[in-house]
């Protein structure tokens, strides 16, 4: 639990430059805050933008603003246990919101530094990243949780326009921004809604991230070797590279693939449905070559019981439950699970899918290191045995009720 | 159970054309059987090579033959419940076996048309399809099972070689078959194995079914449109369609883009890794189309719960237990789940992947029919106030443990 | 959904005559509301309250009150299906608060008759019930629902003492209720918390029901058969009755032994830990038999896997899913499973705990009838293959691994 | 991998001085085995019978013999695991059976000290015994297994004739055993099995092992603390104590009261339905108290999810995979979600059945250290809320399809 004085007038904000962290800098201060900026840089900026927005939080009068590196965090905080994991949220969407529990660490972090129980986050009260922000501070103690865009919107209902007017009103410029898309991007990816996407309908040229159409797609197939220790990826075609790096890397060779794209409906924390494109190449590619690689070294019982571990993480994961000790129990599993997930594994591209289409470890479960065919070392009668009694308690209702 | 006189000398064997179960017309009416062959043709030959397996049985000395068209069963006993299930064999490997199940019935349905209890197959005593097979028929009655192969491999190591051996010295003609895999072909797609896929290497440029290579695929996307009625695809572009025939095109019109190619690493029923190579473009389509439908149109607790029960069915069928009762009650769950499952998807694809675009439906869950970002009907209070709620069990946890 | 009148004045409450409901007929009343109460006797009470109840109701100013009898619903609503799940929630709290579904159904039908989409309850704003009441009229049409003593606890935190205060200004007697505990009673069972039972100490003597303490019990133990057709109890020693006859039979008989008495912590839908002492000696009986009963009838597979689904059935009935689909999905799947739970069991109680002692049923999945010891039809090397082949995943990683 | 020499002519065989295993000492020696017995004392007997089985094993011959004190192991090995896991084989029954797996590891770690990897069993080839111990032994090395009892009945169908005979031929005395149940007992309870047991009736008044009927029980209820740390019971009315003692002490505390009786029918390994009785006073005792503990100590997401992983453990352990990875996995997830079950918990029984009816620990998860019913630190608009998002998607089902 935090110590931090809670009659500190400090508050530390969660900004990202845009229209809605923007407003709440000088909104904050209106209300008696001394407002501390913090961008967490969870890679969908580059240096130029980075610099925009240490900048802009500087003249909408931020006491102080920091800019903290992501990336390992987000590798280690999410990646790592979402690769062991194997599997999207319903059976495919990679959770590229995952950043948020990252930001508000660093948050919380910073608010730690200055003393302070304050945190402010730019989230509206119609999603369901409030849900997540919100969980995540409270489970990490007692903070006070001021949500500037949630206070606006129980008086009006054209926030934006809103924000827009209050601060051109106090003599901030806004960007104009004319987007046919929410966008959201960062090291895992880009998510795509809105627009015709919303409407159940097909997204339109526009509705494009990262990944390159076919038009595009260099001709020649990609070959790719990632390198596994424990289930965490060390290595690229032999080069060792920390984690954030590595996804990034794969983010650029597959993006020009088009491998990673895809479009789904979640059903949202909040009860909503919610249909998105996203693009996620590195962690697509990345879960491809870490599945092909569990399925030959991990033993029968653990690939049957695993993915429903998989399935409770990711679930808890997308809901909010980011520091819930039962995840903490899920990666114990997990953990442990990955303890012969050791090996090398060639991905192969020539466009839109990826396979992993060679496999090496010292872990793989094969007979006496034969081929399958050849690999029998059991007699037709143990096979017999095995089927009689395999399917005994079946064959026994058969005769009992047919 | 049957009623079946267990003296007669009839037996039926399940018949492809193929060295091992040519091996067991002449093996087994040696040992003093009347062999009658069925072939179940579920898609995987055309009207020459049917011909040729008739002519075949008839020149082994089958005492009778039948072609039975095993395209209807095949629909409704797998691909319909399978679709509904919604996902493969350790999420991904689409089942392609599950043919032997409707070989089986079609062979029991001969026996019942002979009046004998016998059954013969050409499963060897190495590998799964015995099991499948085994269980399938012993669920049905108190059958004689008889396995050729089996028998002779308690004898003898290269079976192959003594079945070619037996039927040329007894003047049967053996086609020659220098494969480098071992190819399994049907309605539901194609399965390759053997050769360096079974050493963890790349599959090389043969190991190809239907699934054409990038370099072929037609310039321009393709789109098609697929209509469901209680999760079964009734209709492609508009024609209402048999299943069986529905399938048939959609395995055209994708494999020309090499859509519903895979590989995986299977842990098999008899404990053994296997490493296929598999082509499904069809059923690839399919599983897309039903899928983007039932996002749209289940509710949140059914999308949560439905993988439980569709892995379970797919763990069933997979492992032989395809009449055991417990899969009767999981088919009772999907039908009841689909009620809602009606509506059309336009399924894209420009090559390897492929996206379901466009959805419509009178089922989708939409708040008051309007989009995502304008949706809420709700306040910003209570919002808030689900978050508390949600959360209650995470926060205490929190205050009282952190 | 309702074609109901949305402009009616007319409103159904779900009435008791306790406290809180009686408080919201005046309530209601002064508000405009013509209010219609509706007691939906699920056997918690006599002849005598029953009368009273609609003596309290008329004299409140009820426009009109009637009493159903909840029984029969409450027995194929949710008794049936519970016994068929088999599991209470957390593996024990046998939801007695189920009655309130049927409750809510009396409830919509009595409006459904007034031609008025106006529905009342007597829930507070603190606790579960709001939530189950909520949900199950939501889901079954666009209602006005209007919760009286959630109105007033948005301005009094006594609320007790302020209904109590606003029915004696009106001239309305109150009867003194100074219980130790909060007690809940239906035909499902008794459940008591408050006092010292939310401090997580021992129950005092008062916290008890219907169970009879040791000293109370008959001398003799208790032999009762109970059979079952396809998993429904129908028939009492011999004697069919009806569904409610039997549960109430049940109750009586093995309350005096004490059996069905139990205490638990749950975490509720909201989110606390509820800990509550619960009386269910009928339903402990009813689960008791039909287990032995399943456990000698279904298939090891049906066995396996049956409990997935009673969980999710338990866990929707608990949190308010009443009307979800899938429960209905899920009861698809409970409804296939008993088509064989056919049969007699003879319980058995010397006091405290009832045992299944004897199965009697067509299905019992008896190897050839015989005997355990007696019955095996396999040779040891069958039994030698089986073991081989069903630990081969294993046994291959201990060979890679250790 | 042991590094035993594998030209060896000693075995270890596993010995309880029972006709088995007493079978197998003169049986191996005529084959040319030097025997080494072990005794792994896991509770079932007295001094008096621990020198008696020493004196046997040197009477028949053995080359040597040791008794080693199971207590320990067995807690470590099974006891703890299993209390964290909480619940029984499908959902009943205490695993009583788990002693074997300690047995093969004191069987195997005498091979070691005497260089050899011969161990030998008596188990039979129809039972389930065999597939735990064959599997236990695989997983730990290439050992060679023998199992007397299995050869012999190649040959000879009764078995048991047969080994009395083959002793008594040698001058060996056979102790007279005419017993109508088949008893199995040690430190975790004792089973009976056969007889009309297998018959599905009532057993018979001598169908008890500890468990005293009501007519005996203590005319006081009996209660006991049990305090825990980490999930693991540590002292006993404040007594602190090894797990094994703790364990011995409830199996006498409450066996007087008659409490840990059951009987079911289990679906064993080998798929026959398998009807037992079964008396474990001192697990069902911890079981309760445990239980209690984590419901009070555990957030909901724990508690909702760890019987997924609890179950899979006792399939797991029950069906011998006690070395597969798999059980690491479970009991890193397992041992994760102990950190918090710290605390007391006092035991109640009068009679047949135990209440955990008080429990202290500074872990429970209260809302402010209030009771449940004035805790609520949320307004009712909050509940409104929170039933409004939290049943969203349900009431939008509704709203469409209704």
């Amino acid at each position: 639990m935090p110590s931090a004085s809670s009659d500190s007038n400090a508050i530390v904000l969660a900004f990202s430059g845009g229209l809605d962290t923007s407003f709440c800098v000088p909104y904050l201060r209106e209300r008696g805050w001394e407002v501390h900026t913090v961008f967490a840089d969870t890679g969908g900026v580059d240096a130029e933008e980075r610099a925009y927005i240490e900048q802009r939080a500087q003249e909408l009068g931020a006491a102080s603003h920091v800019t903290v590196d992501g990336g390992p965090a987000i590798w280690d905080g999410f990646v790592k246990p979402f690769v062991w994991a194997g599997e999207g949220y319903q059976g495919q969407y990679p959770l590229l919101v995952s950043d948020r529990y990252l930001i508000v660490d660093a948050a919380l972090a910073r608010a730690a530094e200055l003393g302070t129980d304050a945190i402010a986050h730019g989230c509206t009260g119609m999603g369901n990243d409030q849900v997540r922000f919100d969980l995540a501070v409270k489970a990490q103690g007692s903070y006070r949780i001021v949500a500037p865009i949630r206070e606006i919107q129980k008086e009006h209902t054209q926030t934006r326009a809103y924000e827009q007017a209050f601060l051109e009103e106090r003599g901030f410029e806004v960007r104009a921004k004319q987007k046919s898309y929410t966008i959201n991007e960062n090291l895992l990816g880009v998510t795509l809604s809105g627009g015709e996407i919303d409407h159940w309908k097909a997204p339109g040229e526009g509705a494009r991230g990262w990944c390159r159409p076919r038009a595009e797609w260099p001709a020649e197939p990609l070959k790719v070797t990632v390198a596994f220790e424990k289930g965490e990826a060390v290595a690229l075609d032999g080069e060792r590279l920390p984690g954030a790096e590595i996804l990034a890397r794969l983010n650029g060779l597959f993006a020009a693939y088009g491998v990673g794209r895809g479009m789904y409906t979640g059903d949202t924390t909040i009860g909503l449905k919610g249909r998105i494109v996203y693009e996620a190449p590195g962690i697509v590619a990345l879960l491809t070559a870490h599945r092909a690689l569990e399925e030959a070294v991990l033993s029968k019982q653990q690939n049957r019981f695993k993915p429903e571990v998989a399935r409770k993480w990711v679930e808890v994961v997308y809901e909010g439950f980011f520091h819930d000790p039962v995840k903490t129990d899920l990666e114990a599993f997990l953990a442990s699970s990955q303890a012969t997930v050791n090996g090398e594994v060639v991905l192969e591209t020539s466009g839109a899918r990826v396979d992993a289409v060679e496999i090496r470890s010292p872990h793989i479960l094969n007979a006496k290191g034969a081929v399958y065919a050849q690999s029998a070392d059991w007699g037709v009668e143990e096979a017999e045995g095995f089927i009689k009694l395999f399917g005994m308690s079946s064959t026994l209702w058969a005769e009992v009720n047919r």
